[in-house]
């Protein structure tokens, strides 16, 4: 029953949420060693989810005997060079989202960990909530048909950290935050061996004195004739907005992760304390998500990470998917710029994926184009002449 | 305390909603005469609506000495002959969604009342459901600040009538049937003075045996920044989806106006009988809405409608905004031919309207990217450099 | 398509309600004259809505030569005197929620118009929102089969005017105000001829300094075996929470008249102004509702009072629905004083309901007590038998 | 980082649970050895959950060297007997709810395990769920004010075993099946020092054809006024309800544990599989949760009893609270008997809870009995005058 022991690398906000959920519960794996650029913040740190050792070298903190696995929680321009040292050092790399600035970027982060033959996963949580995963497995199993669209969105009032807001260090604005989830919950559902083969992005600036976007919508094509449509936005007011949407030919699944998952509170004020990541207020009408690292999918991207170093065999996410992601944000920044539809300059490894197919039924000769049962039980046929092409309605008996 | 009388031209589902909502509850106006191109058909309908008179002859339904007001309820390529019969009778008259099959027809059907000096009213029942009366006056009252971003959503599983079906009859498919609703809600909440300058729109034709789009997905670029994106599908499984979002500088709204409205039912079966329309199931877990024509809209539509004629004034919807729906689904169709970006071409009336504004605030020379609260009250600020473009955070005492 | 002219007494909140619901859409009944105690809002409301003629003189406004229908808009005190006058003048009455302070009270003003032979209506709104509607008709329907159970909950931080806290007035506190409405609703749904035979009930003064109760629970008893529970309070935070839940042996029905109905809006302020009847805050997460009037069942309650004075037929609900409801309330008040089941003292004409029946299934000579279908298909009986009374597990092929 | 070893009493639902929380993510603890009566049902359950060992010998699957702690997920009637055993056996034991069939049974296993001086956990695991102990530490944090009533429900259509049906051994039937839950969520957020004076309780058999309840409904009256509402039932339809509310002086809490968690799915049939526990159906629309043994509670129960075990505390839920619960529950069950408010007999340790307390607040030598702001933003008051006891409204200027 032995647990892994880990080099955090980071004291953000994001390294928060990783030592929570590894030190939460009873879990067996502990991070050993923490790695900040400011000493000060690694104590704190360390102290704050008790880490025995801190460190502000960032090749000795890597290189630490005692570790096995590596968590990358840096800012974005910070992950190429901290992933080319852990596959150096033969361990086991976990990078947080997005992987790269750019798609170039994330290429050579995975040619790095595959030239090295280490184990590297992609830490995109949101593929990981609870309500994903079983949402997920029931598309697989078959229960709304074949995919036709996916909503992904998330919005809120925009990042607490500095560095966020610098579009140099980070490759973008609330696209690469925010966008690279919802692309990779948009294959999850489509499936990962779907071609995304164009994106048109419409972007804008409407709020923030920043140079990068504010908000985002975007259309991402498939191969299959699936469409993903994902919406971010660092100008959102009423706290986090993360909300999935699956339409399917036999079926529809609408997931509410955050804002209203069955926790509701009022409170005139007093009290309070934290509410949730992104609230806005602390009184009025409140929602409270339950366990925030388990809700935001923490906890079984962990489980699944660990699992998979443990049984020998690829996680969920991978680098490639990082790579995927990169390459979908990529297309999304010049169809902006281009004021059109760009396609998805992508080394593709995951096959091919047949067209949404809707079988043609006929009746009396007649293309069958719906069914509906009436009040009184009687099947009503909305029919097609294939000749001429008229519409027109039959009433039969049978139901 | 007179009320109208009425020229009904149609017996489908529209005028058995239309002629619900003037005979219902207190109602002074009343249907005198209804017109059907089947005499079957306009003998049910007046005796279903207790309406005096019925006939197969449009001319003389419109010209009947004792009606005022004509309501149009006729399939989309029948609105243009129905509308000059009722110009050149110089009565007031209304008629349904969409005014036209394109914009060039819409601009004819504007130009002949407009020459004849009547009253014409465009029945676009979902701009008058109480929660979107009660939000646009909201946003107008500036509740949530400019408006920056709209999504109208309705998708069920298709009409339940042939012509719907025929995008001869009709003009086109589900952007057609359902986007003219998405696009006048969208205009109301960015207000009708924004200027529509271009639409991008994807269409498909995923799963009915049809030639028009089943599936479509557009974002409108306003004159102000801000942007409409409206979902249409004749293939959504559960029900009917009438949804609204509207993000504003200040604040947020969610409309839902049919399938979660506070009405929740389980069935084993048994009773039951018809719950909504477009309801999938008579059985498990059931959204009925309470009063479907207060609802949906069409009883304060009415009210305007009839108010207007009594007043004197224009009422909410003109056939002025029938012909700007026109335009931009004239748009969106060569947008989804075209594969890129197409622009509305209008005879624009509405004026200008100024760009969303951010004012920008200054902290001790840097720019103020974002205020935070802390938990311990103090403030937290993030700062940019106007010179060097760098960020940080600063914590100040004050909050 | 003649209306009805009404003298309407009083000026309070339950007065505006009344004529906004009267004077809104295309309502074709009038307030010809208003009555009040001041001279002042008498002269205000008449303003306010459009009214011709007011007094100060009830007999009066009364017997105003010009209206044919009374609405009773006054303090509780007051309705008895009222009503007396309204039977003299033959006119019809409508008479606001509760009809009286106590049983005795209402069964007298039952007695006089019955007497008198006029037209009288019991103006309870909540039984004709139209959700309420809508899930009566299904229960009748047997949507649901027995209903066994009913939760009607009132709750709101307390009403607006003086008199309402002053229980000599009024004839109580949160229960006198609010569980009026639940009592009716409960009656609605277990049906109207199932006798409430006894009443437990749990009053406190938590909140306000006032001598009656702020809060309350109490279950009624059914002849049918099906239990009321209703909960009232006056010290409820976060505006007002009106919901009904029924349970049937075949079915649920959940619905939310007021702060869940599908409309939420998040503002940061400004903007702003009237959100809703007892909404507390005007920043934050805010829920309207869309049409006050026709939610709360305005609507749908005067349309059927003068259909069925036109139809001379009884309305929905009448005196003698009134004088049960008070009959129910002053059990409760027993209850709550006695500390114990309270019966419920009533000149009964609701003829006799039979117990909720449960049929008993056997197989193979056991008594069957769940059918459960396994994920395989196959059947799972959790079987008695009725010589031991043990239980016992047996899965059986077919489903 | 030792984990625990753990000796699993039982192979029902429950036990699966159990081990599905103690095998899942990265726990560090483990099932060494299950016992149950049934030989292949022991072995199923340890190929099911990769357990060791396996024995129908109770005091053997006790006695086993090499656990440390016991897991008691037997029926109700088989609690005392496996208790003494463990307690004898000088290891920690953490028991399944309900404590007892009675107080009298659960206060002789909290003596032994006391005498024993053993660490005595109790499975509550309703009272671990993510939102309730985040809504409970901010009742305690004040962010309501002082609590006055509370709600628990939980319903459904039925237990899956049959031994659940047989009040012989259980004890009887959805009070002590569902009931334990809600009282003991009531007394978490009333507080555990707040002691339970009364119980009014009414019971009734519906719809099973067994001698024990299917549904009740029950008051429970704290020390400090605060009311405990509890309604349990075998006979709901449409799934497994699970809903709390929390009224407070100043604010509101509601949560909704299963049936709408933000997760939804239509389906028109096909794929499918495993919903939820106690779903009713596998098509239209279904209400999935997330990660079940988290939301129900059991990550949280068992990481604060092994933590509690490890650093030598009491854990939250104690063998004390399980017989509070069990002496509510007698007090309930004598109430439906008597017919009346029956006290609860008990063995107190809780301390006293002072009764919830309102201040009064004067103006002017009034009682002041509201506050409310009016739209222009002048302040209503609505005063009492002490010596007549009549009631008034005041306009004053400030706010």
């Amino acid at each position: 029953m032995d647990g892994h022991s880990i080099t955090m690398l980071g004291t953000g906000l994001i390294a928060d949420f990783y030592s929570n959920t590894l030190h939460g519960q009873r879990g067996r794996d502990r991070v050993r060693v923490v790695y900040s650029r400011s000493a000060s913040r690694a104590a704190d740190f360390s102290q704050r989810w008790s880490i025995p050792e801190q460190t502000t070298d960032l090749a000795a903190a890597i290189e630490h005997p005692d570790t096995d696995v590596v968590v990358v929680g840096l800012p974005n321009f910070l992950h190429e060079e901290a992933i080319g040292l852990v596959a150096r050092a033969g361990k086991a790399v976990l990078c947080t989202k997005p992987l790269g600035r750019t798609a170039a970027e994330a290429k050579r982060m995975l040619e790095v960990v595959e030239r090295a033959g280490v184990f590297a996963g992609y830490l995109e949580d949101l593929c990981y909530t609870p309500k994903s995963l079983k949402a997920v497995a029931s598309v697989r199993a078959g229960a709304i048909g074949d995919v036709t669209w996916v909503r992904s969105r998330e919005t809120h009032p925009g990042p607490h950290s500095a560095w966020f807001w610098d579009g140099r260090l980070t490759g973008g604005g609330a696209i690469i935050d925010l966008g690279c989830h919802c692309i990779e919950i948009i294959r999850n559902f489509v499936g990962k061996g779907n071609r995304p083969i164009e994106v048109l992005c419409h972007t804008d600036t409407l709020v923030h004195p920043i140079a990068d976007e504010d908000n985002a919508v975007a259309l991402i094509r498939f191969e299959s004739g699936a469409i993903g449509q994902f919406e971010v936005s660092w100008t959102f007011r009423g706290g986090m907005d993360l909300r999935d949407e699956v339409a399917g030919t036999h079926g529809t699944i609408w997931m509410n992760h955050f804002l209203r998952t069955g926790f509701e509170m009022f409170t005139a004020g007093g009290g309070g304390g934290y509410v949730a990541e992104k609230a806005e207020t602390s009184a009025g009408w409140l929602f409270p998500v339950g366990d925030e690292v388990s809700e935001l999918g923490y906890v079984d991207m962990f489980s699944d990470m660990f699992r998979a170093i443990d049984e020998g065999r690829s996680p969920q996410e991978t680098f490639y998917d990082g790579y995927v992601v990169n390459a979908v944000m990529d297309a999304a920044y010049r169809s902006a710029r281009s004021h059109g539809w760009a396609s998805v300059e992508l080394d593709w490894r995951g096959g091919s994926t047949p067209r949404i197919a809707a079988t043609t039924e006929t009746y009396d000769g007649q293309v069958v184009i719906k069914r509906e049962v009436l009040p009184d039980g009687r099947l009503k046929l909305i029919l097609k002449d294939p000749a001429s092409g008229d519409f027109s309605d039959r009433v039969v008996a049978e139901s």
